[in-house]
């Protein structure tokens, strides 16, 4: 399979309702489409133009889209700047038509770029899931469309993507203006091998960063990263503590893995910003809760001990053995309603804590594997609980916007069980992990307190 | 449902092939099984008791179990130390039964215990896919249990867990020392809150750590860990320095999240130790593998530079835009034999590196995708594909027995596609991110420097 092939693929799939005309200089029929020997020969001028073509005719071809008047262009090719001399040469070339013709140019030496809004996948991997908010931008391919896969199984809903390859007319600063002005984002996660130009990026990310959060993920810090980043893209890596600081000066999150990349960024788009970093731990298992709690303390997040009134008001709903200082922990209790609704709306009221992490949420699928497997032996009436646990739910995905207060939770289940999967398309972030709930909650609070700043 | 009746179900749907006897006060049957009134109407002695009775009532039940000469009995109850002075008292008397009677006593306050190689499963979440060699010892109920969960859609198999709760007879000591002498196990994953005897934990470690690998969670570091963990299962959880100091004398290779607790012990559980910390990234995507070399600066992990004579073999197989120094970065290349034989047979043998982190390998799942959606327009001959990757996937897990250099790979995919699910059961741990293959191999690196060390 060819990359064109790839990425032609990808855009039926994602079922594109605007028009497409491949071209190929052999074949009548492309994946079904007429195909046309020219560009010239198109009956309209397109708006966007997808060049994926041995190195050698992509300047010739994009002079042609040029002169027709086409005014944005993808080069996916790579064999530019990132090779050596020649390459460098070709791309100054390149370079110089884009700016003869006025044409937007994303790439050379890309993925390509998708808005899932309106179904454009130009990657040649398939996302299978509703679009969401989150955007991407990215210095490496992998991270704009082997990521696709990653988001649909994590449930975080990405808007838009951009590869930007060799950055030869558009770069990440570019695009984080352009986010910065789009509705449809409300975050923005960056995967940076090296910037070219400081002073534009800071400029840039403080734009963006006033109006909707940044996450970046750098890995040219260490010698290694840098080593293997500056062989890819041709970006100038440099000093970790260098992008520290200028991540720290314009605002950015800064991520340390690709999973910190998503998970904050899917936290920021879909919670309101905590007041300040007093957090609740509100779990039904005492192990899940001193995770999250001595998470917490590695996060610098504050766990105040809830006041007596509070601890009084829990106390009466909860079993003796509950603990009720914060972590709240309810022990094992099958009453949904006090894990759902009645312990959390006091928490809400309480006036105390500014964001909640949460453990022990899930539906009716561990019952139906039980029933599954015995048979009529399993009594329990999974289909009777199974609206009632669903309701409660659905009130509890509306605290964050009914409040202000942001929520996290966290647990080992996965969409096979329903309910996490009705959290996670009701824009709760959902965390396979304790630690990594409250290191999306730390995000928050980070960002807030960099918005209370301004 | 009650806690009693999902443990048995579990029990059911583990398929545990030994005879089961309910003891209920009223009912005739349970979940199909002829129910008992009394322990003393059983026609045989059982091997082994599980008690999930009302903690009032656990004593008295303990001793008629001794009087008949049971020998071994999981007390799941809670109600004793861990909810104050009574409880105290009453955990006191278990232990004077427990020791009249030379009970093997597992608990109280407990989720049980579990053996999947005998299909022995008494917690109340079902386990559903083969047993392993890994053994997990919990002071946590959940990460004894819900945790089978996370394993499953990991691809980490379990051999068996024990919950320990507030180990009044057995502790986690015991605990690591009969699994030290298991040969069914191959890595010991320990959930710590707290430790009450020092020396014997560390001369318990010791043992096992010769032996094999053992990684621990410890959550009392920080003042609020230790907050949650106290009120859970009574231990005693102390300062963050003193535990690292024990685990750093006995061997244990400690972890700071669940998710790193049951990556390592995967890693630890299938891979060969490596015989120093030369590492090579080995990739087809320049953002993954920019991040395993990131994340092998961090991890302290060496990234040697390969010799001239290496570089060439390899520069000699892939495109000119292939980087060769390490990572050796293949580029986007659809040629599965270079990246799943013929390179890495280069490095195995180049004696020039110990381990290898791998992003890259996929099977036809996304080629799938493609048919599915595009039907006869998508060309690619799937299935003629399908037993090309095989055979050179089935070749690549044998690379680390044959060669003893041990191999983990990182991607975004999951067991949907056939080969990451034939990697994971053929024993080659795969990581959900570039930064946790990373750091799992570097855990491998650590404990083979701590056996060089005896």
């Amino acid at each position: 399979m060819t990359m064109g092939t790839g990425q032609l693929s990808s855009l039926l799939l994602q079922g594109y309702e605007g028009r497409i005309y491949p071209i190929h200089p052999e074949e009548d029929t492309v994946l079904g489409l007429r195909a046309y020997r020219k560009v010239s020969e198109l009956e309209e001028l397109p708006d966007l133009a997808v060049i994926v073509l041995p190195t050698r005719i992509v300047n010739q071809i994009l002079e042609e889209c040029g002169g027709l008047g086409i005014k944005a262009a993808v080069v996916i090719s790579g064999g530019f700047r990132e090779v050596g001399e020649a390459g460098a040469k070709l791309e100054k070339e390149l370079l110089e038509i884009a700016v003869k013709y006025g044409i937007t140019l994303v790439g050379p030496n890309c993925i390509g770029v998708s808005n899932f809004h309106i179904g454009l996948n130009t990657t040649y991997f398939p996302y299978e899931q509703e679009a969401g908010s989150v955007a991407v931008i990215s210095q490496s391919g992998t991270y704009s469309c082997h990521i696709y896969t990653y988001a649909e199984k994590s449930g975080i809903k990405l808007g838009q993507t951009v590869s930007i390859g060799n950055a030869t007319v558009l770069g990440i600063s570019d695009y984080l203006k352009y986010f910065a002005d789009d509705p449809s984002i409300k975050s923005i996660a960056v995967y940076i091998e090296g910037i070219s130009n400081g002073r534009e990026f800071v400029e840039a990310a403080e734009y963006a960063t006033a109006k909707k959060p940044v996450v970046a993920l750098y890995v040219g810090g260490t010698g290694y990263g840098a080593r293997a980043g500056g062989s890819h893209t041709g970006a100038l890596a440099g000093q970790d503590e260098l992008y520290e600081g200028v991540f720290h000066q314009s605002g950015i999150i800064r991520a340390n893995t690709v999973e910190e990349l998503f998970d904050w960024s899917w936290a920021l788009a879909t919670q309101p910003l905590p007041s300040s970093d007093r957090v609740c731990v509100l779990t039904n298992s005492g192990g899940a809760g001193a995770s999250m709690a001595d998470a917490c303390g590695r996060a610098g997040l504050s766990l105040p001990r809830l006041s007596e009134e509070t601890q009084e008001k829990i106390r009466e709903l909860l079993p003796g053995t509950a603990s009720t200082i914060n972590p709240v922990d309810m022990t094992f209790h099958l009453n949904f309603a006090d894990l759902l609704k009645t312990v959390p709306e006091i928490l809400f009221e309480s006036g105390e804590i500014d964001g909640i992490v949460m453990y022990g949420i899930f539906g009716t699928h561990i019952f139906e594997v039980f029933r599954d497997g015995l048979g009529d032996l399993f009594k329990f009436p999974v289909e009777d609980a199974r609206p009632i646990i669903r309701g409660l739910v659905e009130g509890f995905t509306r605290f964050p916007d009914d409040t202000g207060i942001p929520v996290i939770v966290s647990t080992f289940m996965g969409p096979e069980d329903e309910e996490i999967a009705f959290l996670r398309s009701n824009d709760i972030p959902v965390s396979p992990s304790p630690e990594r709930a409250v290191n999306a909650m730390a995000a928050l609070c980070r960002y807030a307190e960099y918005r209370r700043s301004l």
